[in-house]
């Protein structure tokens, strides 16, 4: 209670502080951002599978190397990544080398990986159920909706959790996805 | 490389920075701390069931709500909670209210929720892939196993992610579980 | 470049992403809390003393230990606070109490201490250089500029790092005030 | 009250909670990257010094701009700069040419700048009085104490705010030196 009316009598005089010439560096994470890194996300997903599809698998192995080095984290160490269809016992793809099998296939060392992102998708689309930003990180949690050449949509429940590099860029280090339950 | 070389110099000089009197105030989350809140959690669950076999719904759900206020975020305004078997269109449970009703049913509001934790559950255990910790949070993810009273165990895809409240505890404000993918 | 033009992308399609009913949680610390919080403190400082003159020391301290509470981080173990008219072997205040004894002195254990609050001012004014807020926290470095009873005004160098609390406010951590260098 | 027996509790199980394979990335900072950070520095400091006196101003230039570049964080926008000896009106150098000439001098930008770094120092030693570690940044306050060919001691009071670059180096992002207050 003492600590709300302080703020609120902060607030009132606030216009007492000025900071016209200040020089600010702000490297929180926006919601705008993880919107922008969202749609990022399905556009890759979308251009990998047409590149596939017009220019053939090493173009789009290339070109999904390109995306997993530019929107998620490997180079820290570690990316926690669950991707929708991996199983036992490949489950996670802690590695980069596992986020390219996963998503090009052609990887003797994953040999159940048969391409996620070479299946022709035409369209992509997040649909956040909430966004929890702590500042220096940010996580959404919600569906992104997938199309396919003949139209079908898949659902998939999907978080990911982005830390802002040097540069500035929002970078993946948390990515789980899964099909919805289907009920008993 | 010139980065590398000066830190190099740092660590060969660190003796010269004394601290011997310093207080030091560190409020970054551990590996331990992570470890520990998943044993937590995991008794937790346990706990609910046995008082819920043992002492009725209503003690169970009182044990639940402990749990829930104790270790989860929700009093910061959201969780993003995707429980293993919530179904389309209450998949996502970003309220306590619908944490609750998760784990031991009986709200009219979430009519397909027969409580997860009333299952019978004798031991879980958690067990990480990969714990990524940026400081100020911290994101586990893994598998859980939990057994139930034939001794049959459920195995989930689980990923957590905590911060430390002001009296220094981890609280959940991120948690996606679902059951492995089956493959086709 | 890569990066960049990636970014660029997601940008265009931003519109993509919808997050219409998203719940958004999002505890980074803004510039305007910042600088709300600035002149939480100038306000705070020109009451302990108006307090002072009007009802006395005893109601001044008790102020005081209100503002302590509400305004800096002491409950998290430590503060860093270099008082700006401190000596050695007194210099920094990383406790509670040395914080209390530096503004409305009276403390034994501080004999030096005459009270910094209890000086009579009248307006305090903060103008930021420049405000680097990492996210989770933030810090702001300019001048404060204090007037006493005969209008007379003293400006420092000051230092603030805030956190955001549990319940949403900022809190000091780290305050480091210093008299000009006068140059020789 | 009770959250501290549930994580008494959960301390008692930590041990049925596995990471024995799990991949562990933690990018929280430790008091002994800061200390290390701290030693960096004053090496630097003499290191510009020597460089000076045995090689001419150029050559401590050039050390000195490597020194900057790779220990304070100006690529990110700015860096809350306020050195010891700098006055009124260029008290603050949230600029790297700021920082520079306050250490080597010679630009007539800043004109009163003679180069701190070039005055002869031959060891410098920190001494924290606290360190407060929020995870994602650090700071230090306490004192430095640097000499001089003629064996004489110079102390200030400093604060040091670091951050972990992408490649897990701190970087300084707020760094405020002052004189001790001398008493009255």
């Amino acid at each position: 209670m003492k600590a709300l009316h302080f703020v609120a009598s902060a607030l009132t005089l606030a216009a007492l502080s000025s900071a016209a010439s200040a020089t600010v560096v702000n490297r929180a994470i926006t919601e705008a951002e993880v919107l922008a890194a969202q749609a990022g996300w399905c556009k890759a997903l979308v251009d990998i599978s047409q590149t596939g599809e017009k220019s053939g698998p090493a173009a789009a192995k290339a070109l999904a190397e390109k995306v997993i080095d530019g929107a998620y984290g490997y180079q820290m160490g570690a990316v926690l990544f669950k991707p929708t269809l991996t199983v036992v016992p490949q489950t996670f793809r802690t590695t980069r080398a596992g986020a390219l099998a996963y998503f090009v296939g052609g990887d003797s060392n994953f040999p159940k990986d048969t391409g996620f992102a070479l299946k022709g998708w035409t369209q992509c689309q997040s649909k956040n159920a909430a966004v929890f930003i702590t500042g220096d990180s940010a996580t959404s949690m919600g569906n992104v909706m997938i199309t396919n050449k003949s139209g079908a949509v898949t659902t998939v429940d999907k978080t990911w959790k982005y830390v802002k590099d040097d540069a500035g860029n929002l970078r993946i280090v948390v990515h789980h996805s899964s099909l919805p339950y289907a009920g008993n």
